[in-house]
């Protein structure tokens, strides 16, 4: 019989965003169980998350140093198998290196830690650890975002000259945070996001699609970093020049002040043969443009697509899958690499593709490069 | 400390397309967990499908009626609450039936059942039992379609003078049933699916759409019913002008031969003020329009939305919620309404907002006069 | 050297809108002048109008049966060479069968006629003198048409199967007419319509795209006529079933009071091997759609298009062409026709693809039965 | 009686793209007439141009020195009043100058000129004879384009922050050059083109659509200018962060190896209260975004727009006017304050909406700077 891994959640109580997202990714494939938690630093909110959530009061901890000890004390078979972790940034490097100290496998939010100093650590933890560490970028769980790194691997663009990739939007376009917004107040608070807003929040994601999908490195940038609500702390709105390992050029600009945009991460990529395009908003279409033919649509579950767009796509063309379905397939081909773990088997191919410490690293680099560039009067910084 | 609700389900089997998606629906909210199951009318087959979702081999049953007896029997504490039915449509009511004669609510594929005598004994087994049923015309789980039904009741179209539904598919273009494809062999077998094939299959969503979001019931039509597939046995597409009790006119078009396209279910309605449009393959986004105004683009999330979209809508705008989305916001309604009463409280009106045995009544009622109309030289057949 | 067609005009005096596009539309090319004209039965308001356009007040009449009489006698370099009849549909018969009596080709608006009869008798006089004559269905004019004709004629998509097309505007939602608005006096009014409202104003125009698209004809229809604003006297929406000679099913509509919609007219088509899908709103995109491939976006000037696509494409790919082009493409053709015969060649085969008195016949057919059906109780009327 | 305004065009031979485009945009609305040319430097290609453009063969020159010097010596009624220039750019400035200097207006091809300097000087010569001087930045002419002008030159969208104005092409993605390709050749010789390729091409295009929808000047820029095609002399591709007079940033590219793109002249705008987006190739709608609001789809012809939208619109809502109107809608306005001088009465404000001397200059300094930039290792260039 085929048991339920089980997961223990730090962070994500009551009135957070992500965490519910977590929850529910994590429950989408049924592979995944949540046993236990301490979802806020508060233990009685940690308490009255639990309760809400169904777990037995003795599996919810006042602290994740708690959640820590007493489950690696529980049988094997009822202990937890994972921890999510899923707080604000200045609270990911701590309970992730307890836990990989103590034996449990890590799925963390992004960005990866505070400050590149923590992330250094955590990749050393897990390299010493020999545990499995995944991170959230969830974009890169997508279907026809695979099929796009698929594409231009497999040569079908040719050489990549020109790669745009955008993440506009519009939520932080008032000073937000002065009204008691959760969500806001820790985002614009270098005490707890670290030293870029904007550029941490959502240009690492659209760093790291750029580098996903084309399997390119960004080796030079040059930025210009904005604030442009009064009162604000930290960056709201950056634009990047880069350059490409391969020569390439690219352009990245992520905004919270584009006023009126939702989430619209987007990417288009150019190479000698054709380009591409894709929308995280209309996620399961895939432009591709070619020289003098005309386009192609190509769409989740239509046709003959690569296995890697296959093995993240639950239900037939037409039928949209979203957010949680990509965020999901982080989680399930994480969970996949575990049970291979556990029974002593080589994971699947398919299932090691998600995001690592390595990616996360690469963003703590991103974030300290572009916030640099942006306080440079030196064009290009290198990465 | 809240528990989740105890699930049984009835068919479902490893192949099927339809039980995986009620398993992720039902899951996906984190209130209901699948205790048990009859998997398939073959014990062998069953208990694979069960030891495949991790189910302990005695909750794991040969056949319905085998399940309804022994859970029955089990403690209240650990019986299953409600069993979904997602067999194809030959095999609704009896399972139906005897699930709710034996105290269990019921949360059924569409359409109701296999022919409209069915459907009147189903309907009474609701009445006399008292019981709970759900029917899972998913598409009016989407937070947009919810936003247009509520601008219409509120009058801000206007009366409303024009309706056109249409749900073209084009998978069975060929003769795919010939294949030994699964899903293809039963919807085309009169022996299981019924008088209908594309119009039970799909005709009825788009019926159910149509009378659920403009509040208006058709009271004539007229149909051109084909079947285009040589040696196909049922319809594969059909053509049908309608009118509504309030004196509107409209089309309704569904297809399975419709070459290319994948899952394209879509609506607009026009009133004496406005009009508007909604998709469901980009279900987050809903057109509305108006004499010599700039259009508008509601979207999910975005603005203030009537409570009966925001009830549905799970993340931030801009993160597209989908498929699965919208058929768990039905189990996650039908749930809740379980659990009021349980708990012995009215259900919050906002949950009881799911389609009952009444909408399956209708939808079996639309598929006898519809292929009726088809069979007909009488212009106009009353519904 | 090469001289402009020199052109008289019959109707289109200032305020008229179609007699603007007719004017810009034989301008465009650069092949066709306007000489003269009767702007208007009153003949204050033609020569107003003549002036206006910069004509000499010798070269504007009072009637049309002047402007024919005066222009005969003059020397055959400067005497009109054909005419352009943009009057309401009651006024295009006389002044058509006049100028072919008296040797000038004529192009008119469409449809045809006021009746049928008139259609026939027209039909006669164009066969009669062996004249040009060319009817303005517009629409057949766009890039993206012609490329989806040639598609279909050379079998890409298989035997056709289905045909939808669709005209919803909504700008005739109130009772306009009653305001005093020029344009929606005379189309809702028995005496200069004729029969007829939306269906003969935008039905005949969709029955024509269908026809030409496909190449097949409507041999029975079923139709749903209504007149939704009080007062009004004329039909302002229509829903039509139509059957094909091939056996492929159809449904058109055409409406008026669709609340919001410009002048959206479109057509999709499917066939055993692929659909295609076209907007007239943005004309130069052509939605090829494949069983189980990717969808291909054809565009205007992109790629190996067929002959009869790119003859009517004036400028590279990405510089939109639009109505006004589509539109000159007509009046281009029907000239290079004229120049031919002057020259005493044989016309180039693609500049023969314009709309001529048989399509309007064809045009006054399909208003007279959908009319006809309508009013019947028969399901079905022969066309 | 009105007469139309009489032309004189310099360049736009036979095999001419943009000449072409010319005539048809001054034909267009019915107020010029093409009267006279040199359209080619070798007098016999001239010649066979404007037979074939039905001119008299004494109205076709063989230089445009001898069109001016011999149209000077005609009756005023009968000699041509304005030129139109459009060679390719480092035979803009000759031209222009003596057409200036015998007192003809010009409009003329973008950009400006060969180099700044020709620029400066152009400039001088126009307001020393004080004549009329359009520039063809045609894109300026689309009704949705002016829309968005006014409304942000009322304050509808508050401060504007962030500005995103792209200009993607792909036709140079291949050494095009090298096959003998018209168009592609002088536009990569820097004999024919001056010091950009694509950035003087179409950045000036971009560059000029930014400021004139925004009313804000560039003040700094930094840029990163790409050759990707092996052999290409001049910029194919480039990357430029901009710095608004108000303190917005923006982003800037343009490319000629954009492979699939055809002509994606696009731009967002976003303020304080909302933001704007539109794209050349489906110009007739404007999205306006706001903050937690449904977003609008403002469109030509659709609801009350601004009078500078309005006076460019010819035909009803969803009828759509494409590139050449917007080009023409240059020419109509340029002839219209021609026409006002000639009667000795001020011009319509709303005529006075086109691109002149100073915006051409403006291009030119963008060119210079944005190239310099390329070159720099500073990071921020004044312009």
């Amino acid at each position: 019989m085929k048991q339920k891994l089980r997961m223990g959640m730090i962070g994500g109580g009551i009135g957070a965003f992500i965490g519910g997202v977590h929850r529910i990714a994590a429950a989408l494939d049924g592979e995944i169980e949540l046993v236990c938690g301490a979802f806020s630093s508060d233990p009685e909110k940690s308490a009255a998350s639990g309760a809400d959530l169904g777990l037995p009061a003795d599996r919810v901890y006042g602290s994740f140093e708690e959640m820590v000890d007493i489950e690696n004390k529980r049988a094997p078979e009822q202990r937890m198998q994972f921890v999510s972790i899923v707080t604000p940034n200045h609270m990911h490097a701590a309970p992730a290196k307890l836990a990989l100290q103590n034996g449990f496998h890590v799925i963390c939010d992004k960005p990866l830690a505070f400050n590149l100093d923590e992330a250094l650590e955590l990749e050393k933890a897990v390299q010493q650890t020999g545990l499995l560490f995944a991170l959230t970028h969830n974009y890169t769980g997508y279907p026809m975002v695979k099929q796009a790194r698929q594409m231009i691997r497999h040569g079908e663009l040719g050489e990549i000259r020109k790669i745009v990739v955008e993440y506009p939007q519009g939520w932080l376009s008032t000073n937000l945070e002065s009204t008691g917004q959760k969500q806001a107040a820790w985002r614009t608070d270098p005490q707890r996001s670290g030293i870029a807003g904007a550029m941490g929040d959502i240009g690492t994601h659209a760093e790291n699609l750029a580098e996903y999908i084309t399997g390119l490195k960004i080796t030079e940038l040059c930025a210009d970093i904005s604030t442009f609500v009064p009162g604000r702390l930290l960056d709201d709105d950056g634009n990047v020049l880069l350059r490409f390992e391969n020569g390439a050029k690219g352009i990245l600009h992520a905004s919270q002040i584009s006023a009126g945009e939702e989430n619209n991460l987007n990417i288009r990529v150019y190479g000698e043969k054709g380009g591409l395009e894709w929308h995280q908003m209309e996620p399961n279409t895939l432009l591709v443009k070619w020289l003098d033919k005309p386009s192609q649509v190509y769409r989740t579950g239509v046709g003959t697509l690569y296995p890697e767009a296959q093995a993240c796509t639950r239900i037939p063309a037409g039928h949209p899958e979203g957010y949680l379905e990509a965020f999901a397939t982080i989680y399930r081909n994480f969970a996949r690499c575990i049970r291979a773990r556990q029974e002593d088997r080589p994971p699947d191919p398919l299932d090691l593709d998600f995001p690592t410490v390595s990616d996360g690293l690469r963003g703590m680099q991103f974030i300290e490069r572009v916030i640099a560039s942006g306080n440079s009067t030196e064009k290009w910084l290198s990465i």
